[in-house]
C-alpha cells in the first residue's frame, strides 16, 4: 500500500470546480466524490457504494443525497445511508460510505483523509492572498504521471529554472540558495541582484528599468503544499518599493504514480490588466504543462515505478539542500504517522 | 491460473459468425480458431501450433484441413497434424492441437472447454424459442471488460432495471422478487401489477390500455447462461392472453476479466412487424450497451483485479437473494470440479 | 534482470540516425544517448543524469559535452562531468555517466553493452560489402514486439517463406536445408534447383530464363547478426555466373520483449537502377513489416512475456535445425559470461 502522509490537509478541488453535478476525483488512491450541499457547502463522500461497489458519482444527486445509479441506495452528505427502495426498506446498518472532513477556504476546497477525529481546521495552511482584495489571482491544474515529490523537489529548487525555463528567465549568472527551517515549514530563498528582469515583469516597475533585484523564495509546508513569493525592485531600492507575484503549488497524490498539481499566480499590481492575465497563462502553458510536466513525467519513467529518489543514490548538488531537506521531513512524519496506535489508521 | 468451470457448455459463437473464413476468439483464457467444414459441421481447434507458436487462424482452410501460416503444417478438424511439408515428411506424434467438443443447436455453437469424454450434448440448455416457428428472433453481441458473474448478478436482480434504466421503465413501485431453486436452475420471479407498461410493449396490446399487469422472470442455470421471460397482460387477465418475449443472455468467460455477451429477443407478436426489430436493436444499444456494459466496467474497476464479490465484503439487499444464490451455487460446481481425480483435468 | 549476451556489439544505429541532434534509444534495456562530436566520431552515453536521472536526451550539446537540460551539469564523451554550475562548482566525484565502447563501420554504430575493456574492434562483424563499390545498398529498420530470438529462428528457417511469403516466391517443391557451424558461426544452406525465379530477381538475368537454379545462404553469428546470401544462375550453370544479393539482419534486444531490426539489401547488379530500389523497398515492406513482423509479434502474444521457445516444449522439425543450434549455442555464451568473476558484470 501506498506510504502516504494521511492525517494532513490536500487540496481536493479548485472550489469553483464543486458543484450541484456529482464530481469524482481519485486521490491518495482513494476514489471520492464531491458535490455542493444546498447550503452551499461542500461534501466529499467515497465513490463507491457498498451494496455492489457501483461509482457512486453515476448516480443522481437529490436534496443533499446522492442516489446510487444502480439499485437506489440514498446516502446523505455524511455518508449514512438513508433509503433502500427494495423489499422491506430496511437500511442495512452497514450500509454507509465514508465522508472525508473537508473544508472551503480561499478558493479551495480542502479534504482531510486521515482519521476524522484528527481533522483540526487550524492546520488548513493560510493562502488568504489567494482571494483577498488588492490582489489579482489566476489559478490553473493539471494531472500528471509522476510522483508528487518528483514535483516538489522541482519547486524547491528554483536553480533549474535557469535551465527548464531558460526561454522565459534570464538568470545566467551565479545564484546562492538559502535554506532554512522553522518548525514544520522550509524555506528556500534566492537573492538575484542587478539583472535584467524576467519577462513576466517587464514593464510593471515605474520608468521600466534596465536592471533590477529580485528574489525568489519558495515555502514549502506538508505534505506538499508550497508557495513562492517573487518578484522585483529597482536596484538597491528595499523590496517593500517593488512588486511581487505569489505562486501556490499545491500537489495532491492521485496515485502513487500520478499527482494532482493545483496553481495561480496571485499579483499586486496591475490588478486590472488583462494582458498581465494572459502572461501568466502563457507562463502555465509554457513552463508548467511544456517543461515542468514533461520533466516530472520523464523522471518517473527513468525511476520505473519507484518512488523514492533517495534511495536510488542520486548525486546530491547544492542546490538540493531544500529538497533534501523536505524529503526528510516528510519521510519523518510517514514514520512518526505509522507508528501511531491502530485506531489512528483510518482504513 | 483462472478458476472457471471447465465441464460445462459455453456458447462460443453465433452459428452465423461461424464459416469457411478462420475465426479467431478467446475463451476461458484460451486461443480457439472455429471454422465450418465441408459437409456444413463446426470445429473449433486450439490457435495456436505446436511448433512455434504461431496463431493458426493467420493460416489457410484448406477442405477441411487448417494449414499453418508459418511453416505450413496441416492439421485436420480433430486437430491431428496430417501433414510436415518439410524434411522427410513425417508428422511428429505429437504435432496436435486440442480439438474441443462442439454443438451447434438452434443459432448457436456450443463449445466444451473441458475433459472431451464428459461432453454430454444432452447438457446443452434447451432454447429452441430461438429458431422457433411463430416467433421473431434478433440478436446481438459485445464483449465488455468485466468478470461475467458481474454480469449474472446484473440479470438476476431485475429491480436494477428501475434505477440504470430508469428512461425505458417506468417501474416506480415496489417491486418483490421471488427466489427459487430447482435442481441446479435459479429462479428470480418478479410480478408487477397495474402499471403502466414500458415503452417496449407499447402499443402491442389490442386496445392498448393505460396499465398492464407485468412479469418479468429470470432463469439461470450453470454457468453463465440465463433467459428471462418478460410479459404483460391486461390488468386482471391471465397471462395467456398476454404477449411475452424472452431475453437470451449467454455468459462466456474471454478472460477473468472479460466477458463475451451473447444476447438476443424472441418475442411471439408482431412477427413480421421490422419496426419492433428496430426497437429491441435500440434497447440492446441503449440498455446492454450503454448502460450494463457502463456500469459492470466500472464495478470492475472498482474491484480491481478481484473477481470474487462476496469476498470483498458488500452489504447485501433483499434483492441480492438470486444472484447470491447463483454466485454460491457456482462456487460449489467450481470446488467440486477441482476436487476431480487429475484425469479430470483437461489442461 | 533480462539475460543478455553483454560481451557483444550489437548494433545501435545506422550511421546516418547518428548527428548532432541528441538520439535517444533503448538498447538491452538501457537508455542510451547517441550523438556524433566536432570531429564526426560517435559518443554513447546512458541517457540518464546521476542527479535527477532527467533523461540526458532532453538537454543540449554544446561542443563535444551534453547539457543536462534540468540544472546544467555537463559531461564530456566520455561521461566525465565536466561543469557544475552551482554552488562552489565543484564536481562531485561520482557525477559521471556511463560512456560505452562505439565503433562506427560500414555505415553501423556498434555499441559494446558488456565490460568496456573486453571490447575488442576486431570482434565487429565484417559487413565491408554494405558499403562496398560495386554494390548498391538500400536500408530500413523497424522496432517490433517480440523477443529477438523469434526473429532469429525466423531468419535461420528460410522454409517459411514458402508460407508467410508465398505471394512473392514460388518455392513449391521440397527443399532440403543444410545446417553447418564453424565456430561460432553457424550456417544454414538452402539449394533450390530448376525453378522459377522470386519477383525480386525477375528479368535481372541476362535473357531472362523461365527457370533458374536458386540458392539461400543465412549466416549467424553472436548475438543476433545475421545475412544472406541469396542469388540465381542460370539452370546448371555456376553460381559465379549468376547474379547475388547480400540479406542484412541485425537484431538488437530494445528489451525483453521488443527488437530492434537493421535490415539491408546490397545487390551486384543493376546498380543505377532505381526502380530495383523501389522492389527492394517493397519487399521490405510486404514481407518484414507484414508478414515478418505481424507473424512474429503473434507469436510473442502467444508466448505471453516467456521468451526461451525451448522451455515451451515446442513440437521440432527438420527445418529447425539451424535455429536450434543458434539458440543452443548463444543460451551456452551466456551461461559461460554470467560464470565470468564478479567484475566482469559490466551493471
Amino acid at each position: 500500500m501506498a506510504r502516504f502522509l494521511r492525517g494532513a490537509w490536500y487540496v481536493a478541488a479548485w472550489a469553483e470546480e464543486v458543484t450541484r453535478a456529482l464530481l469524482p476525483r481519485t486521490l491518495l488512491d482513494e476514489p471520492v466524490l464531491l458535490f455542493r450541499k444546498q447550503d452551499g457547502s461542500v461534501a466529499v463522500l467515497a465513490d463507491s457504494c457498498p451494496h455492489r461497489f457501483a461509482p457512486l458519482h453515476m448516480g443522481k444527486l437529490i436534496g443533499d443525497t446522492v442516489e446510487c445509479g444502480y439499485h437506489g441506495l440514498c446516502f446523505d452528505a455524511a455518508g449514512h445511508c438513508v433509503a433502500n427502495p427494495h423489499g422491506n426498506h430496511v437500511v442495512p446498518s452497514r450500509a454507509n460510505v465514508r465522508a472525508y472532513p473537508v473544508i472551503e477556504r480561499h478558493s479551495l476546497v480542502w479534504i482531510w483523509m486521515g482519521e476524522a477525529e484528527r481533522a483540526d481546521p487550524e492546520l488548513v495552511p493560510d493562502l488568504a492572498y489567494l482571494t483577498a482584495s488588492g490582489r489579482r489571482t489566476v489559478t490553473g491544474g493539471m494531472t500528471m504521471a509522476a510522483h508528487y515529490e518528483i514535483l516538489t523537489d522541482n519547486l524547491m529548487d528554483p536553480s533549474h529554472a535557469r535551465f527548464l525555463h531558460s526561454k522565459y528567465l534570464d538568470n545566467d549568472g551565479d545564484v546562492t540558495l538559502k535554506t532554512t527551517q522553522e518548525g514544520g515549514t522550509v524555506y528556500a530563498r534566492q537573492w538575484l541582484p542587478d539583472r535584467k528582469a524576467p519577462g513576466f515583469f517587464a514593464g510593471c516597475l515605474p520608468d521600466d528599468p534596465e536592471k533590477v533585484d529580485m528574489w525568489i523564495e519558495f515555502i514549502w509546508q506538508a505534505p506538499a503544499l508550497l508557495h513562492n513569493s517573487t518578484g522585483v525592485t529597482c536596484v538597491g531600492e528595499p523590496r517593500s518599493e517593488g512588486i511581487e507575484q505569489i505562486g501556490t503549488h499545491l500537489l495532491t497524490p492521485e496515485t502513487e504514480l500520478s499527482t494532482h498539481y493545483f496553481y495561480a499566480n496571485s499579483r499586486s499590481f496591475r490588478l486590472d490588466d488583462a494582458s498581465m492575465d494572459d502572461r501568466v497563462r502563457q507562463w502555465f502553458h509554457d513552463a508548467f504543462v511544456l517543461e515542468d510536466k514533461v520533466m516530472a513525467e520523464a523522471i518517473q519513467r527513468r525511476m520505473k515505478n519507484a518512488t523514492d529518489l533517495l534511495k536510488m543514490d542520486p548525486v546530491l548538488l547544492s542546490i538540493d539542500a531544500a529538497s533534501v531537506r523536505v524529503r526528510r521531513h516528510l519521510a519523518g512524519l510517514i514514520e512518526a504517522e505509522m507508528a501511531l496506535p491502530a485506531q489512528a489508521s483510518p482504513l
